[in-house]
């Protein structure tokens, strides 16, 4: 693992999730920069002193110098966006299976260069879109391509958040995530590369269709945001003639992380909130709303994928570290079917990749595209 | 009242929320066209044979003819949108105040010509945007416009339907919905000009900002539909900087009146939704959420307005028609103080207007212009 | 009407129930012991001097001095409990028909010459049991009647307020409220007396079961309520082997109005809060949780007394006041059809009554024999 | 660990929430008395083969076996009811640690028994009431104990399961279940004894109070219970006067994990729902209600316990295997605390352990003594 050291947010989860479900283990990782730091974690870790490496570099040095069957299978990258393509790349080009963090990169060149060097190497490559290892986002998914709920026509998807309201750059974990409001670091959007990303990739994900055309408006209300977005609405034309609207906001104060979908189709209306995720409301016209509960046979009947991913029984809720379990058991499970030369199965290869990351990328670059071009139509 | 006989919707419950706070009873009208059905009505309301009108004009003049202390006071429009205009005018020439239905009219010409008329006849023109009439909305513009939440910078308003999905015209209550998607009944939107200008008129009551430009996209999914729309989107920019995504729809499979919003200050954010009408969310980065409840002295203490159209004590829920009654309250008791000569109070006031017909107007007309004009910035 | 002047709450609430649904007028009351204050509210009910009574007595000699056709119809009586029985007593006899407040009277021995007065007289016997008027209640009454939920053998209800919490008896309507805790004018229960009884009527009413025996407990803990209770919780054994629980407290810090119910049945369980009374939750084992709302076809077919006691559109709130409205309006109905002389509808007569009236005294005074005698089984 | 087997719920989250903490390995085990299913899951966790016991005794013997640095440090006991007592006996007197299921034995007597042997072995004991290793039960019992809400007066605490109305003993795992309805592996109770306790656990925990007197009704609603019960409710006479109800039930058709309790204090209310659990609700009665959400700062300010249980930052959501987590953390970090020579903290010490298991046992023995002798109140 690279990156997610003291302090860090999301490598902490990747490890917790990875480990959850058994069958993966931190062997080896540069953690911090500081060297007591990476010392301490790695301890902490269990990985041993050897392992804890200086730098990407010596990690994947000294990872292909081991014998074949003492080094790490994969490389999971949770540092911020401008290393991601660079780390990938020379994993990859080690002969490493790598799950990378979102955005996948920081332009659509390198993503689709990385997608190439994906296909070249025929390593196993993961993006975190941790949303869409929820359960009942799979479920949604499988209600739509099922044809339960008609042809879809209008989609809104909001991602909330109020986390710039309490940023504080003199609290240790908020002076790590400055980063995300410096463009050579975090790429040409903040708000849209970091969150709008995500409910981008969730909307193509659950509904099938895929995002033709953006027409988008940004903004930047925090002081010190310079010329980045903590806050972007976006119209959207969908294939199929479908319509949608993505708000993002990293202002939206009183929120905490209110990723929410609602997907209109002719003969139904479903609904999810990330902050209630075991759950998911599907309403028709002419009959009561249903709420769909993790974990049930008759959710199991309509999609096994949702089955698959569900770790404790009906009425215990699971949650955001539960969608990283699911994804890394995906991700490793395609690993091990490759090991064993056989084809990975369609619930096996049901986790984000480079398709998704260039997807994401070319979302991203349109977005702001629009924005900064006067709010007109992009085709991505 | 004009319009409002069998088979309507609103006529009805603008009769029960007038009734239901004392004072004001339904003495003549002209509710069906259809004359056994409009005497069968006014029957049932009580109202005397000779004062059951067969036209808007024969009411006016019928009502004309009496003494003045028999006639009506004011006359209440519950007629399809094309009649609006010709039949306040008629009805405030001849003396009456006026209910009127949103929207106003059928074109800002018209608006501003009424809005004239009602300032050259000094009646009390009032206009059913039922919904600013709950008291957690009134306690939402009071908690803003005290500066509790700071500076507005974003908003999300949405008002999703799927009344149109069950829309079945050989059923007679649809049937009679029908003129809705007839332009010439109707006017240049169906679904902006039906409820995203309830939505736009939400918006400007609560933050009391102004819109100044749209950026809108227009959808017609509904077969039949036409030129005209059953969803669309608009972006927004306010007075003072702040910025807002209005989402309204007709054909959200499985809302029902899912009328809501969100805004966002730079020190907290308010959440309402109307289906849930008695509590307002109020939500700050760094203290628990609050749910302020209906009927309440903490609400009481921070909006004498919604204190006043706080019908009956917390924890009994209260709803839509006590929207009607609380706005029926504050038009009757000013149009109680000007006939008694006193300068009616801001509470009183407290209700919409030819002011907010205007403005509903201006917005209806942008938007369509938006949208029509390929998605480019309109101003109101 | 009796009671129901400045200060009171229910009374305010049966006159816009009343009002609301059209038909009904308060033509004649004595609502307040001081006559500067009778006079007021009169006057603001545009009740005639003439009628505005300084007692119940002058007003049932008053109105009987009027010819038939001028004299109100029916007489509601919202004074406290132990006014009851001889207000009802009286106006009975002389053959007004009567809407009372619960508990019906002081004793079950009251309560039962009361039901005999009803027979004999002939006359229409309400009681405002407000909720069995909402429309899902009765939704869910006609789904358990219908078999939908298979046998009954579980029921909780539960009616905590915390209104006890907040009394200040130097406040007007605080003061008001004090009798609620003398048991000379409240009852041998107060808590119990006051939405106990509630409870144990919605718990009959939704599940058509009777409750056989009681063992309660009953607790006092706000200062000065003596010997009378604030809180208790029952245990039931109702008719065909099921068994319930019954809490009910006005010591529930935070609740406001928080009347629920869970019904289990073999198949289904049902739920239904009052502060959320549009929507009922009926939930199976192995399908998703179904929420029925209001206004519904979906509803009208299950259950035509919901349908009937829909006032509004489905998505547009109901509240309290449309309770009373639909007793009301069975009540009136009931009134219509016996002075037109044909027999009431079921529907017609979907009201509580005199039967209703005597069921909660037995269950009151089974409580509390039960509480006092050591927490025994009570046959009511 | 023993238990937790092929087609065993509970066993499976031990084991995703110790190892999502890192630092527990599951390094010898007696899953499944069957020898293939045995080797089978022991090879999916990666136990090595000579330490995939085939009994318990065994077990015990091999790990006494391996020199002192290569044994495992604890076991977790997931077998069924009647072997807890023999099997953590066994366990202690060989010196190792253990972490028990609940409830803790057979009977009162056993339960006293095991809480000697604890003391005078000196091995650290955990007992997995899971749910007060929730943080926002920890936050509820810390707002309790800083006197925020006042005194406390009324619990309602509910722990309703439709569980048993679905059990369907020709799946495999609904009939690895049907122990629980033999009064010989299960004990006296099976409702009661199976998530009654966890209620009581959970009342004491959160209120610091003792529940001290007990009247009970059990009832059986299922075929084929026999003298057991699947539902029950209690009256509570706690400490300090305070007062309670708990009901339980495997019958409540429709409820999924329905566990929830509400505490009455006499000056604010708290409500927490397990299936919501990342939410407290506290309300006072004049004060909006208050949502306090996982992960604030505010939390950690007023219970550090709660800030120590929460694993991932606020808005994302744990769950149920976060609540085996936590207490595998405090009762790991009090083994090392003890291995280490110092004393544990109260944040360590804070995992249910001998005391509690004796609690649980009393009060089933009295629950069930109550139900048998006529509801009467018993003591604990």
């Amino acid at each position: 693992m690279v990156g997610g050291g003291i302090g860090a947010f999301v490598g902490k989860v990747h490890r917790m999730g990875a480990r959850m479900i058994g069958g993966i283990e931190v062997a080896a990782g540069c953690f911090n920069r500081d060297r007591a730091q990476n010392d301490e974690i790695g301890g902490r870790l269990g990985v041993a002193p050897a392992r804890r490496y200086g730098s990407f570099e010596a990690m994947v040095a000294g990872e292909l110098a081991l014998p074949p069957g003492e080094r790490v299978d994969f490389i999971s990258i949770c540092t911020p966006n401008y290393l991601h393509f660079e780390e990938a790349s020379l994993a990859l080009k080690a002969g490493f299976h790598v799950m990378g963090e979102k955005p996948m990169t920081m332009s659509v060149g390198e993503a689709l260069e990385l997608e190439r060097l994906v296909k070249k190497t025929g390593r196993v490559f993961g993006l975190m879109h941790t949303y869409t290892g929820y359960p009942m986002v799979k479920l949604a998914r499988d209600l739509v391509g099922r044809g339960e709920i008609g042809k879809v026509e209008k989609v809104v998807v909001e991602y909330p958040q109020g986390s710039f309201r309490k940023m504080d750059f003199t609290v240790p974990l908020d002076k790590r995530n400055k980063w995300k409001m410096d463009p050579r670091k975090s790429g040409e959007s903040c708000c849209m590369g970091d969150i709008g990303v995500h409910a981008a990739n969730m909307l193509e994900y659950v509904t099938g269709l895929e995002i033709r055309e953006v027409l988008s408006d940004l903004h930047g209300f925090t002081p010190g945001i310079g010329r980045l977005d903590d806050d972007g609405d976006c119209l959207l034309r969908l294939s199929k003639g479908a319509r949608a609207v993505l708000v993002a906001s990293k202002i939206a104060t009183g929120e905490e992380n209110g990723f929410r979908f609602h997907v209109y189709g002719s003969k139904k209306g479903i609904y999810w909130h990330q902050e209630n995720p075991n759950v998911l409301h599907v309403a028709a016209q002419r009959a009561p709303e249903q709420i769909w509960k993790r974990g049930n046979p008759y959710v199991a009947d309509v999609s096994p994928a949702a089955a698959r991913a569900s770790n404790v029984p009906a009425g215990h809720p699971e949650g955001y570290t539960e969608g990283f379990a699911n994804i890394y058991r995906n991700f490793a499970d395609t690993i091990r079917a490759r090991e064993e030369g056989r084809k990975p199965t369609d619930l096996e290869l049901d986790f984000p990749g480079a398709r998704e990351g260039v997807r994401g990328m070319r979302f991203i670059s349109a977005v702001v595209k629009s924005a900064r071009g006067g709010n007109t139509w992009v085709k991505l």
